[in-house]
């Protein structure tokens, strides 16, 4: 796979122009730049140039409003609702986190919901927004329904990733983002495209057997991480992410994405003041407890992958033929 | 294993009286007694009797006040702070749940954190108080660090349960109350006292390697569920109940418990009241989710086993050995 060398400036650029060839105002086409370029920079190429071309199809497709103008409501001292109006996520967010994080600084706790969204990335952008802040936050969203349910053979469940960030003083905060789906559905996508087999547990093929195939698993169904555990989890996302928002469960998007682009939803993201709830003593002390679980032989903080690989100011390294393409889409 | 029939009232009162005779009010013994009857009642019996020869241990070694005098402090319009004055957490909890749901019912979220308190108990009575009343509730503890991270064999975790409640109008709400490792620790008991092995990847021996003699996992670390996700799940359960409650983490309070009650600790619980973030149409499309949900064959909602248990009005079956160790303890 043929590959080229960008500047992270460079990856917003291409993204921002595409997007903007496509119906999208500036400020729309920035947001999603952000988000891309962000995760080109921080290694998370699942989440970067990858998804562009869904985002310019869902565009073209109408589905999208490119120029989409998220409105920002204070609904209770505690409690942001963001109309997404159809756009992209990434704008609504970058609209209601100063908000959220406003109200979370007062009262200690407060949650926004996101709805008429289009979410097509990954969750540690809001998450590390709040604790760029010195908040905690933790985020979810659901999916058009792809997963069983633990001991089902019937999708009901998106992939249902929630991401949670805690903040340290003077340091890179700590950050989860994960699938509640035993493995990433990309990964899957992959492992189809190079032919290889899957461990068992991943999912079911449309026969409703267990599988290692991944083709088979793409038409069937994917299984939760952790068994009834990891289940009982995915269940607690959709709730927060539908139920909690008002907006759709994820077996009612099912015929709504035919474009390869990302499905409208809702998303929950909460908000805590460590530091309001419990004192400035316990953030030290949170700080000692996270430098002994650093120190464990064999073990890492969520998210100190990606955040070594943000300290590199070089360019990246991204595919080529995946560049042209985009390009191609301006 | 003798059995004998005790109806839930006869057992509230055989734990509510041994605590009275070893130090408690009849406040404490009697919110105690409601947890330990529930427990029994739903056929948790991990949760039940079994747990009254720690309550009573803790309380005579001293490290447990019988008489605590839980203080409920409304510290923000959304956030509610209880001091559980060192003792059992169940009257804390009692004592700051109604505080708690004014609290979300008003703003949408709230916040209560507990501090002090002892808790030995199944979390889903607390979260179920809340569904109630039509509120949605997540809550978790930590414990005295037996848990390893996943690929590290230090323990710096608990089995640090985590669990939620989801209110149904008319109907018992969906219920998840699980610890964060892949098996709970009386299961590893229960399995060492039969000479039973438990499957790979429920802990390390003494030796950091993989073992699957129970015995060797107590004395070793447990893992978490679910590999490096539901590893990450139990950091978040850790930060949220000693970071953002200013209590303890797990692994300051390993020296403190010798006696087989419940380690001193954390309590993080939210309220969320999904009829004001998302209105009463938004539940009717809960309602009809969770009715497709729970229609999947081989799939069962969260908590329905407890509420079948629960629905039977006779007398439990209960160990007569541990009741018979109970009555001579008072």
């Amino acid at each position: 796979m043929a590959r080229i060398e960008l500047t992270v400036d460079d990856i917003h650029e291409l993204v921002s122009n595409v997007l903007l060839a496509n119906g999208c105002d500036n400020a729309n086409a920035n947001a999603v730049a952000r988000t891309v370029a962000a995760a080109e920079r921080d290694g998370a190429e699942s989440h970067g140039l990858f998804r562009v071309p869904g985002y310019v199809a869902a565009l073209r497709s109408g589905r999208v409003r490119g120029n989409a103008q998220p409105r920002v409501e204070q609904k209770t001292a505690a409690f942001v609702h963001v109309d997404a109006d159809q756009g992209f996520a990434p704008l609504a967010l970058e609209r209601g986190i100063p908000t959220l994080a406003e109200s979370a600084r007062s009262l200690g706790v407060a949650l926004m919901t996101v709805t008429h969204s289009f979410h097509f990335a990954a969750l540690w952008p809001e998450v590390e927004a709040l604790a760029d802040q010195q908040l905690a936050g933790i985020a979810c969203v659901n999916y058009a329904a792809v997963m069983a349910p633990h001991g089902g053979q019937k999708a009901i469940f998106g992939t249902n990733p929630l991401a949670f960030a805690w903040p340290r003083p003077d340091r890179n905060p700590v950050v989860a983002d994960m699938a509640t789906s035993a493995t990433a559905r990309g990964e899957l996508m992959l492992a189809k495209r190079a032919g290889r087999q899957v461990p068992p547990g991943n999912g079911l093929g449309p026969d409703g057997q267990p599988s290692t195939d991944p083709a088979a698993i793409l038409e069937g169904v994917q299984l939760p991480f952790g068994g009834h555990k990891g289940s009982a989890i995915a269940l607690l996302v959709e709730l927060l992410a539908a139920a909690a928002t008002g907006d759709s469960f994820s077996d009612e998007l099912n015929d709504e994405v035919r474009d390869g682009g990302p499905p409208r939803g809702g998303e929950f993201v909460l908000a805590l003041s460590p530091e309001l709830l419990a004192g400035s003593e316990s953030t030290r002390r949170s700080e000692a407890y996270l430098e002994r679980f650093a120190a464990i032989p064999g073990v890492r903080l969520p998210g100190s992958r990606r955040h070594a690989n943000r300290a590199n100011t070089g360019p990246r390294s991204v595919d080529a033929r995946l560049v042209e393409k985009i390009r191609s889409l301006g």
